[in-house]
């Protein structure tokens, strides 16, 4: 039966949401084999499936763990990034929500390669407490309107264990199993809006704008079918988001961006973010929900908003140090610089200490690149791109990160 | 690099020998896991291979174990059948080649599936020895021109770890792995002459004429890659072969057409192939080599030949006897059979106790079927269509094993 369910994927057939559940549940309980699941995950992969077994899929991911209900659930809002070099927009927009006056709930995960997570980032925080119970979320979110935790092991068991196996075989750019791991985790963790930042290029697990559309259109219809409004910025991530990359770094930059001193690509596409969350559960027109948004920033609630949340999760802002050594990255030449290639300033990055290769690897909250130059800016022979943080004794060159034209 | 391997695959690039070679020797090692080697294999049934790759398949296998050198090697002539119900033309044309002065050194398998392979009916005449080692077989050949034994697992061990790898994970049906599986173990097995018995339809493992002709293309160049001549005949295996099904009395089937008591599709198979077997190594007209095959049947020497080699592996062909219940199959209506499957007499067998699940089960070789009427032969209601023998308590039924019409 199992076999046969394998064969049927790979003669291009349908399955029914009966050989579906009776294969994924199979692997849940350790019936399937992984060799089993793996050949299984491969077929989809190089056939396809279509709509009906996506929906089957994401009904199996939700229906093997734990699924959170709030009472704020329909007004909850959420935010999903496919992930990218530099990406601390959650750490700016989850104040922003805050402060005008919608809940937000947010789990997140670990980053599991080049860069850390959103809750590496936070958990960089001396004293931030990144679990928290169902019980926990709801009674913080009640009193302060906010909480961001990790992921508990028990939503969507069957997306943890599968995602740990394509991860080794060769079968995580498929973009219908991207799209029943993100949008499986979003359903059962309770929220009913989301906006979903799409990265692509270089950098991201995508390559280009077209598969990433295809996988928001797999999303939307996927969020549809459970009654989920949902809204999609689709960015390229060619090169690193803002200035940071590195855990302690980022959580700085976002706090220079709340604090009204930095302005820039990360200010931009956070107030992008947050006016679409914002439509998303309210009655307004774009000018309207990007002068909402704009206001709670420069009357800096949004600032303040983050300060009661980092504490009320028992982190203290005041002992975020960078300690690590600072080294400075000279330009080879003069010119404009024409490109920061997002995955080699990814890969020096990890080299410094900002990612893990296991899930049960550490990392080093201090270090990681902070840019001085981007993208259109000029620079002269010998002035400072870059500085290298790091504890490590084996530096990485940059050299291949930076493209420089003399115009 | 193992999950770099396994995404070129998937993305339809082509691998590098030396690629090839890490992943394939990955596996044999143990350091490629089998869930990654199914992903692998997955990707290949998918996505297809080039001849280049299959050519570093076909070496990396073959380099996996023994391979064994005859000083006959030119001459020595091999057939490899792909499989099929009835299937027991081995029996007959060993010692037809043998008689013809033609030195046959066969290895041969157990039968995983439906029916026994040709080790095992060997193994159903009393006291046959099926395992010779390389010595052995090189003093059994010289001295009395003829040798079957069973494959040893020094020969391919790469292959067999995949074949129960690729039994398990939907991932047999594909064109270029069969082809690669028969060949290395052919190759390494030191003959240099191959005539293929290519069999499609309802009982095969291809279905079609086409794509059993693109196994046999690909079989071809393999062959002629190792400078190898070979020859293919392509035949139907929608109906059993001959009128036994069941080990001992596919022997005694094979032991009637060499004795001359028997015609039909049985000798008209064997002398075919025999016959393009003798063409492979002599240099003889068609007609020649039909004339020669006919003669030594005819004049008995083959017959002799099965005796002699049966005896002096050991085996006695007086004691074969049929130790079952042989219960009558009485056609349920008058006509002209249409049609006999071959995949539901084969499960019919299979039930009666010819076959096995797994590759330690026992099987009973007395157990079978035997039709008494074949196809476009007339039939009365009531008459005895065919025996079933076989030692269990529950019967299957025949009924749709024939299809019988009013004409």
């Amino acid at each position: 039966m199992i076999v046969e369910i394998i064969e049927k994927v790979r003669r291009k057939e349908s399955l029914t949401k009966e050989e579906i559940e009776i294969f994924l549940n199979g692997y849940l309980k350790g019936a399937v084999k992984d060799y089993q699941m793996s050949a299984f995950l491969m077929a989809v992969c190089c056939n396809g499936i279509s709509k009906e077994e996506i929906f089957s899929f994401v009904d199996c991911y939700i229906q093997s763990g734990k699924q959170l209900h709030f009472l704020q659930g329909d007004t909850l809002v959420d935010k999903h990034s496919t992930g990218g070099v530099g990406d601390k927009t959650t750490l700016v927009i989850v104040p922003i929500m805050s402060a005008l006056q919608i809940p937000v709930i947010k789990m997140s995960g670990r980053g599991l390669g080049l860069t850390g997570g959103t809750i590496d980032k936070l958990e960089s925080i001396p004293g931030y407490q990144v679990y928290r119970s169902e019980q926990e979320m709801m009674d913080q979110v009640s009193k302060i309107g906010v909480v961001v935790c990790s992921t508990t092991e028990d939503i969507t068991p069957l997306d943890q264990k599968t995602y740990a196996l394509r991860d080794v075989t060769g079968t995580v750019s498929s973009i219908p199993l991207i799209a029943i791991s993100i949008m499986s985790k979003k359903i059962a963790g309770g929220a009913k809006n989301f906006v979903f930042d799409m990265k692509y290029g270089e950098g991201a697990l995508l390559k280009t704008k077209e598969e990433s559309e295809k996988l928001g259109d797999i999303m939307k219809e996927i969020a549809n079918f459970y009654h989920c409004k949902t809204d999609f910025l689709y960015s390229d991530m060619s090169h690193p988001l803002g200035y940071a990359i590195g855990n302690r770094l980022e959580v700085l930059e976002a706090m220079a961006v709340l604090q009204g001193k930095m302005k820039g690509e990360l200010l931009e596409t956070s107030i992008s973010l947050a006016s679409k969350m914002f439509m998303l559960v309210k009655n307004v027109t774009e000018e309207e929900a990007i002068q909402k948004v704009k206001e709670v920033i420069e009357n800096k609630t949004a600032w303040n908003k983050f300060q009661e949340w980092i504490s009320y999760q028992g982190g203290d802002i005041e002992k975020i140090k960078i300690e690590a050594k600072r080294i400075p990255y000279y330009a080879k030449q003069s010119g404009v610089i024409t490109n920061i290639h997002a995955k080699e300033i990814a890969l020096a990055a990890k080299a410094l200490g900002t990612g893990r290769e296991k899930m049960d690897d550490s990392i080093d909250p201090s270090s990681g690149i902070y840019l001085l130059k981007k993208e259109g800016e000029s620079i002269k022979e010998g002035e400072i791109l870059a500085y290298l943080y790091t504890n490590k004794e084996t530096i990485p060159s940059l050299d291949s990160c930076f493209e420089i034209k003399n115009m």
